[in-house]
């Protein structure tokens, strides 16, 4: 049956793929929240050993990489929901100050040390622009599945974040167009009006916008579910917006999400939650998976490389803490720890400049170590930051002490 | 930013791809709900529309085949969760006989057909098989949406079509094997012993196993949504080991479901509904999609595919009505129609016997017409069989007036 094993192993990979990933991340987030641990830590350190350079069962696949795709994106999402944008649009001023201390810092940071190292000047570059992403993805989880969406601290972290995504969009573009040799500012503040531009303005009128015509369309539909295939409509359309805008997929999955957030049923919340517990661990795992250890060998490396995560850890909490000192102690330490982790995001600007030809396979091995190695430090570390919050009694603390995974509604 | 436009072209290829699929699936649903008609017709025709022979707005890629193929899964997941295993097995011996004259009277027209229309022999045995094939999926959906699943003619034809999904198995490595020109019986035992083991293996001891251990397992776990990760786990399990039996990803997930049928929450169904609401419509419009015209030019070409259209309606209509005629008159003819939709099964087989070499692309596209036809045609005259129906009192009838979508629990 030569002809069914070939069939078995192309028709074998979406079960398979999906089994070993879903599998081990759930699996790993229950040994991690045994031990008091957040289970998101043990989600990402799945696709680490289920990854390559541990067990070797699993290497990055399209099936994987789409299913991440969404998974974030529905992670945002649901994180969207249960956000209203006027509470965000009341921590902006803060939230604008910790994203733009939070870009400076670690860039300048990266930069430096990677310049004393010694390494070419573009790749120096390179290296602190990578420093600069803030991916909101995992502390979005973390708060979620904790409660706390409804604290300062979390509002002023997923304003700065998104701030974080565009201002981050301006520096990668000014870095690229460095490492092409041709500045075009005219190019680069073409790109950052449009990145702003879209991302205040769906921001501002989204909300608005969906409660005045989304019932009209609604009542109007005879289709069960209705109200489901027009969130998940706006979710698509934000998405793709968003990305020809120059921002991420996920700031318009989260812009759609909290343009929903308070004009949808309890119904959409349960159905938008049984799509993101199924595709969140994609993206966790997704990260882990990654990772790639194979030119971290010689001890110049190695301690670049620690001496890199060092100095992004640092850099962002130096940063985002000092933008949101005006806080109070407890909260600027919340929000600091709250940008470090780096993720999905640090990693795209370091496949950026692998691409093209400007950074080196053992740095872009390094950026992509720091970016795990940060998501990885990063819940432990909200989770003590944390502590003394209770947790908020908005929508989402159905059950305050229901950890690891969010409930909405 | 000539680089922000590449990866804008990668990165809006999930987004994009959903967008275009999912609005036009639900918008035409909603048209064709609106006309009376079922709205799995208009999802399906919303591939044709927006697929390479209409507008051009959209062609099959990888994103599209993954969520399809899960759509599709979690289609059949959804479907099992409502079914116990011991009422399909009391319908198991009707079951067997509409599979089987559902089997031998479409394979021997088609192969008929097709040789007295002058193709080569090969050629025409691979008509034959492909007309063997049974798209569960429709049906499923067709009934789950008007509360049917628990009919007896609902039932049959849910264990007719796993039943005829083996026989198909068998059928297809009989007639590859005489493509390729050697035939090893002892080989075709074996796959149909292995296909046959599992299906009966699993149906009959699964739901008792999993009563057993599922409980002890989630007890003691302290994961939040323990119990959906323990049903995905198993879900993704049984599609993989239905891949490595030789049967469809579709017939584990139908098998995990009816093993989880009398063991899980509520709650394990809103979840599934919920990314099964999102996922379907990509199968039902990937079968559109995939709709090939561009052979289907000439006269003789055209008589053809209407006359295999015609054959592939009659004689699973015909073959499946007989075996269910001892169910009386209405119930023979609710699972006779049941029966008619090849769906994505039919298309399989086409490819593989394109890919072997022995099938020309103009019968390719005949049989790949004569799928999306019998797709198409058979929900509007479901919906007439099971007119006089009264929807079930089960766990499904919640809303037993609810057109189009699935509502579980």
């Amino acid at each position: 049956m030569a002809f069914l094993a070939i069939d078995a192993g192309s028709a074998a990979q979406v079960p398979l793929s999906m089994l070993v990933i879903f599998a081990s991340a759930k699996l790993l987030a229950e040994v991690f929240e045994r031990l008091g641990q957040p289970g998101i830590v043990g989600e990402i350190l799945a696709g680490v050993i289920v990854g390559p350079h541990v067990l070797g069962w699993m290497a990055p696949n399209d099936v994987l990489r789409i299913l991440s795709d969404l998974g974030v994106m529905f992670l945002l999402f649901r994180v969207g929901l249960e956000v209203k944008p006027a509470e965000l649009m009341k921590v902006g001023g803060t939230a604008f100050v910790v994203a733009l201390a939070g870009v400076i810092v670690p860039f300048l940071m990266g930069w430096g040390i990677s310049a004393a190292w010694g390494q070419p000047r573009i790749e120096s570059i390179f290296t602190g622009a990578a420093m600069v992403a803030t991916s909101v993805g995992i502390t979005a989880q973390v708060l979620a599945s904790r409660g706390l969406l409804q604290t300062r601290a979390a509002r002023v972290i997923l304003a700065a974040a998104v701030i974080d995504d565009v201002l981050g969009l301006i520096v990668l573009a000014l870095v690229s167009s460095l490492a092409r040799g041709s500045i075009s500012y005219l190019d680069i503040a073409l790109t950052a009006v449009l990145a702003l531009g879209f991302t205040v303005f769906v921001a501002k009128f989204g909300a608005r916008t969906v409660r005045r015509y989304m019932p009209r369309v609604q009542n109007n539909m005879v289709l069960a579910e209705g109200q489901f295939a027009l969130a998940m409509t706006l979710l698509f359309a934000l998405s793709l917006l968003a990305i020809y805008a120059g921002v991420a997929a996920i700031v318009g999955a989260f812009l759609a999400g909290m343009a929903l957030s308070e004009a949808v049923d309890r119904r959409v919340c349960d159905l938008t939650n049984g799509v993101a517990e199924l595709l969140v661990p994609f993206f966790l795992a997704g990260v882990g998976l990654h990772l790639e250890l194979s030119n971290l060998t010689d001890r110049s490396t190695l301690m670049l490389a620690g001496l890199i995560l060092a100095a992004a850890l640092v850099s962002k909490f130096i940063g985002c803490g000092l933008g949101a000192i005006g806080m109070g102690r407890t909260d600027a330490l919340r929000v600091a720890v709250g940008m470090v982790p780096r993720g999905e995001v640090g990693m795209v600007v370091a496949q950026i400049g692998l691409r093209m030809g400007v950074m080196a396979a053992s740095v872009y091995g390094i950026v992509v170590f720091m970016s795990v190695a940060t998501t990885l430090i990063a819940p432990p570390l909200l989770k003590l930051a944390f502590r003394s919050a209770p947790a908020a009694a908005g929508p989402a603390a159905a059950g305050p002490e229901d950890q690891g995974m969010v409930r909405l509604g």
